[in-house]
């Protein structure tokens, strides 16, 4: 017997008993997209009506390092004040290759022309930015300063193609997860203008009208289903399916092997599935954020990564996320991280990391991590010859991190499966227009229903694309355009 | 506006005008999954009728080499005269290795269990097999031989794991495509057996019920749209979306280098929109078989291939589709293979294959290719070192390949983005009980549903491991299932 509802079978109007109550729009999840939806749905005059399945403001983007990835029309005032020029073009082009070869370029344009003026939005809305610059490799900033470098910018072959600067903008805190200041603003202004929020209440599943359009949500609230009329539409910002392995394994089978869920445990794809049962497509389900943070400290990106032939495969200045699906794709699951007395260092989060072997030359690494014999000896040797001439003409990582391996003992930290400590998040979802309409697999749009966030597939669609604020920046930004567009409607 | 009917726009019921017609079970498409379902519905006694776009039967399997992927329960009668014994545990391994991380393990092994019973009913319905073998590595057989080596059997890792046989199995045909053979033999039984077909007849919406079952198809016969009521079911059996670029884009970008589509051009993907339309999933939908076809002659098996950083990257003994997935993802899309006066010849079907460079040395080739120096010298002397002890520990090449590329001239030949030659269609497609009915995101089944062949995501469905014959084989197989678990209905 089928339970009474799924948020894969949507409720027909004519089985709704009766109206609960009544909205113009209902969002679904309060995190990064939803409480940016509600601020501009509430602004543009519309009764908003939120639902979050959590007991509390935030979601996933509450417990992140809330880097919002912002940049161009010159530099933000940030940007400026350290010094960085940023134009539209560069951030555009960057975004572009970022976005791999499904980029959306009215997506990244748009967010590219505008992205300036959200990062002043965001600070009009109480989010405190310092505008300090911390120079250096961070996967966040542990000090109160708010602008890092958060990407592959000056990584090969980004920074051949765009000019670099830092775009990472995080909110001011001291120590990890300054998310949750970045969310307590964002759902704190959505309250004070007027937004109601439910809390522990799950949407069942959507309600729709005889010409498939969505006119309301069930949700269960107490334990008892209610219906809920959405007059203009509904949003559906409830996050990703990283939590949902049944789906990922679906839908993006390469993030199985990654063992920590970057999510506050709700990102179950609900949302995906109710737009997916009203007819909208779900796009590039396939990829999504992972990454191996093996630095700081940032001594170690002068390491060199290698796979069981022996074989470097990557730019090792490379973002931690783009070398993460490097890592995951090598032979057999093998990768180690070769390093020597001189850059030596535990990486801060993985302090329990496994050295696979040490030794007193590279000989002898070479053997007990059973290579061809020769082979990685070959590789340090070529790679120490060229570092101390500054060049990589092989994967062409910037002179900055090139140092010969020379000074024993050295040392192969392991990146293999198994001993990979691998975090990821999903970047599929639903196909929308850029102001935030679901659309079906003919890219025509499902009246009354839109969606912003993981929910949709948004500004960051391939993993080794990804740089870190991406996911916020489009969250918010695509947040604020989908609630505006509901509450016109 | 837009139009009157859309795939991804289901019709309601309600609004069906009258109907035209009615039968048990309609299906939409008549090639490979189409017919074998149409068979098996018919022999179950239900009445059945086919709308096929094409003037013509036989759809994309039509054009192709026709191989069926099946061994097992001891080996085919053609496997056992060749003298291969094929159990079914080494054919389940083979194929879980070949699906990949999202690999169904039920599916393969029903699958596995059955190949064998499989392949008889396919001479039963009058395809003929020869049952003679043909030794060697081919993309098909070019003589009237039906048992051929068409995977990565041989090689590693596969061959680590699952005792290796010859599974291709070809109806008997002189030359290229014996795939119009086969469907002759399909279509003509499926039509013998009394199902009705409706070609130049465009499928254009499903029609579903206020549970949202499906209880008939919109179909457009002489320019005019005809309301199909299907009192069993509807089985989609319309194919993959290789022609259609736009979904290329949105779901399988890494495909849109492939500059040839493996289809006989009605692969637009309205099946599996139509299945999206009532809240089907869609999986591993950015999946594709691709191939570079860079054998025969078989000598160049023995050649080697490198990427920008003069370095190989797979056991050129595997499967020509496993690497061509291997090449399109070296860095800058370079890639080259290198080979001698020994083992030259030119690409059976790319004969004008642009040569890169020609030298009587390696270095010589590796300046023209504008490697980092002494990359590319080193990778060969190494390979050649080791090639004359017959070991290749840096990617386990089968040693009946390895031969050193000691004999001038020297010459890379181009698998460069630009040059290169690839083919490609699509693996993903709507998800599905084993059974056949369509699959919602919660896994639950959309009443009167049915898919099977690329519409559905079948057996196939990680091109690193896609073997020749595994599509074929999947849509017949599973065709059959799906006809006659709607007929059953």
């Amino acid at each position: 017997m089928q339970k009474q509802f799924s948020p894969s079978r949507p409720c027909r109007v004519e089985d709704v008993p009766h109206w609960d109550s009544e909205t113009d729009v209902v969002i679904v999840g309060f995190g990064a997209a939803g409480s940016c939806a509600a601020i501009e749905a509430r602004r543009a005059g519309a009764e908003v009506t939120i639902f979050e399945v959590a007991a509390a403001a935030g979601g996933s983007a509450a417990l992140s390092g809330g880097e919002v990835y912002v940049g161009g029309s010159g530099g933000t005032s940030a940007q400026r004040a350290a010094g960085f020029e940023d134009s539209t073009e560069d951030l555009f082009k960057y975004l572009m290759m970022a976005g791999g070869p499904g980029a959306d370029e009215a997506r990244v344009r748009v967010y590219a022309e505008n992205a300036e003026a959200h990062f002043r939005w965001l600070q009009e809305q109480g989010v405190p930015y310092k505008g300090s610059y911390l120079p250096g490799k961070w996967l966040e900033p542990l000090t109160d300063d708010t602008l890092v470098w958060s990407g592959s910018e000056q990584a090969w072959p980004f920074s051949a193609a765009a000019k670099p600067a830092p775009r990472g903008h995080t909110a001011q805190h001291d120590g990890w997860s300054a998310g949750k200041v970045l969310m307590e603003k964002l759902c704190g202004r959505a309250e004070a203008l007027g937004a109601a929020v439910h809390y522990s209440s799950r949407a069942l599943t959507l309600i729709v009208g005889k010409g498939n359009e969505v006119v309301g949500l069930v949700v269960r609230i107490d334990g008892e289903p209610r219906y809920v009329r959405a007059r203009r539409g509904v949003v559906l910002a409830a996050g990703g399916f990283i939590a949902n392995r049944d789906m990922v394994a679906r839908y993006a089978p390469g993030a199985l092997t990654c063992d920590t869920q970057v999510s506050a445990g709700n990102d179950d794809g609900s949302g995906i599935r109710m737009g997916i049962s009203v007819g909208g497509a779900a796009i590039h389900m396939d990829q999504f954020f992972a990454t191996v943070p093996y630095f700081p400290p940032e001594s170690l990106v002068k390491g060199i990564f290698v796979n069981q032939s022996g074989s470097r495969f990557i730019n090792e200045d490379a973002y931690h996320g783009r070398i993460a699906h490097y890592v995951l794709r090598q032979p057999g699951g093998h990768a180690w991280l070769l390093v020597d007395e001189g850059i030596f260092g535990r990486p801060m989060i993985h302090r329990d990391m496994t050295i696979a072997a040490v030794g007193e030359s590279w000989d002898e690494v070479e053997q007990e991590l059973g290579m061809p014999e020769g082979a990685l000896v070959h590789t340090v040797e070529e790679f120490n010859r060229l570092a101390l001439e500054g060049r990589d003409p092989y994967f062409h990582k910037s002179a900055d991190w090139l140092r010969p391996l020379t000074k024993p003992p050295f040392a192969a930290l392991s990146y293999c499966k198994g001993d990979l400590p691998s975090h990821a998040f999903t970047l599929g979802g639903l196909a929308t227009r850029t102001e935030g309409e679901v659309l079906n697999a003919d890219g025509e749009v499902i009246p009354g229903l839109y969606a912003a966030g993981r929910c949709a597939c948004g500004l960051p669609r391939w993993g080794e694309g990804y740089s870190s604020g991406m996911s916020l920046g489009d969250s918010t930004f695509f947040g604020r355009m989908a609630g505006r567009r509901a509450a016109g409607r």
